[in-house]
């Protein structure tokens, strides 16, 4: 299978690297000095004690003109129109768009490049972080759940078996791998911890456990998180508040020193993910004729903060 | 007149020095050091040029048993039921209570000391900062305004002549005072700044101007506008929203570097006045039997960061 990954980061090289083992696989990023030292120096997977070298093919942001089957995104949200557009020479009439990236409602953006039978999405409970520009360490080794928007348990279809054959490569490349029939559902299910607790902790410059240790702000997250439950409810997938909430409260629980992506990001001055995570439910709601105001607030915050 | 002033911060200190010279005064504050610093030096009360020392009487909470014709407060307004309850000396059945808090809203907790033809609530322009314990600065000489809860124009009840004497007073010591007749207004009129701009630039930890200059935290200002504006009719004030968009405006152009009270008290760890500021939003609201979604959103995160 002819895949290419589109997003150097910590997770595009995780998938990059491990999948260059069992498929034909580019990797596509826009830093030339970065795509040499790729090419030359592969990537060097950690985890745990072990250590294992990649060699990988990369190129520079629109470099590569055949068709692939697979293209998987990992940029930053909000750049990805900009990879897209930049990249059509990789999307053939055949290939398969897959996105892994954080938030939800990426479909929207895809549905410009390819029609539904060609789009996955999908969640990965992976992790990484760069030590440097070509070592990564995989921190997390959860698994991945891909499925087609449009899918239905009943089909078997083209669309369908393409999905199957794209899980396997992943299993064999070591990413344990499972298709859903109710994506929506897995994609909200993690954006209700993303889009509440998560977002919150950045605003307020505090670890997660403060989010469910301090009265007023788990006022806010758990308005947050019934908005994320009316806008899911609206989008065909049913979650029960009182459910989430405390799955959410044991979860900064286990975690209450961590800090979150969107803290960090605040914190070193650059754009957040939020579009596509505080704002999924911001326009899931406002299509279903409603708003999310604490949502909206929430988002205008963020972005005043990364100004 | 028996003047009793509870509170001896910076507006404390200016309206008892000021009325010191012409009324019997007596300030009223917690701390026995400060009282006692202030009984020997007098207050030395600085504006432009000039400079002028006030001999004033300071007596310490509960301290003084004998009933005063005006009680007024200026504690900072989380206090003042505490502060009321432990000088309840001061008010006999002919006490007039009089806040000129920051907010909106203290007329609730004065209800449980004195009957509403006793209590007057207002305004001040007047600015005051301190620079050590017993000598202020006047930085401000605006208007200050007072009336009674339930006034209306047809009146010439003794609780009327009462307030016109107050006024008079404030006159006397240099105090430029009118009565107004929806003092009401007057008062939704001061917290539609306070509420919305002044607040949210203290959240975002930024001078005022960068509300006004960044999209994003205008889009949340105009909706905090819009709320007070729909708690403020429900109290039977009217404001044209797009006025008061434009004047706040205007307002934060003028003084762009300016930082608000709420800014400093949270970057130096102080608790905030919000639950009297966007609080009386959030309550007046409530009581209309709606919610004012973006103030009690800003409302927890203002004590989320005092925390």
């Amino acid at each position: 299978m002819k895949v290419a990954v589109i997003g150097p980061g910590s997770m595009g090289l995780l998938f990059g690297s491990r999948l260059s083992a069992c498929a034909d696989v580019c990797l596509v990023g826009r830093g030339k000095e970065h795509v040499r030292e790729l090419n030359e120096n592969g990537i060097t997977v950690k985890r745990g004690e072990e250590e294992h070298l990649y060699k990988v093919r990369a190129v520079t942001t629109g470099e590569e003109k055949e068709a692939a089957d697979l293209v998987i995104l990992f940029t930053k949200a909000y750049i990805t129109r900009d990879a897209l557009a930049a990249n059509r020479g990789l999307i053939g009439k055949d290939t398969v768009l897959l996105t892994l990236q954080n938030g939800a409602g990426h479909e929207d953006i895809l549905r410009e490049f390819a029609d539904e039978d060609h789009i996955l999405i999908g969640t990965t409970n992976q992790g990484s972080y760069r030590e440097n520009t070509h070592t990564i360490v995989n921190s997390g080794l959860g698994e991945t759940m891909i499925g087609r928007v449009a899918a239905s348990d009943k089909e078997n279809s083209d669309a369908a078996k393409r999905t199957e054959e794209i899980a396997e490569l992943f299993e064999k490349a070591g990413f344990p791998c499972k298709v859903s029939n109710n994506i929506r559902f897995t994609v909200w299910n993690k954006l209700m911890i993303n889009a509440s607790s998560s977002v919150l902790s950045g605003v307020l410059a505090k670890p997660q456990g403060f989010v469910c240790e301090n009265a007023n702000a788990w006022a806010i997250c758990c308005d947050l998180i019934r908005e994320i439950c009316e806008a899911a409810e609206g989008e065909g997938c049913h979650f029960d508040y009182e459910e989430q909430t405390e799955r959410i409260r044991k979860h900064l629980e286990a975690v209450p020193g961590g800090y979150t992506s969107i803290y960090s990001d605040l914190q070193n001055g650059r754009k957040t993910e939020a579009d596509y995570i505080s704002g999924a439910v911001v326009r899931a709601a406002r299509k279903q004729g409603r708003r999310a105001h604490t949502h909206e607030v929430i988002l205008n915050l963020v972005h005043a903060m990364e100004a």
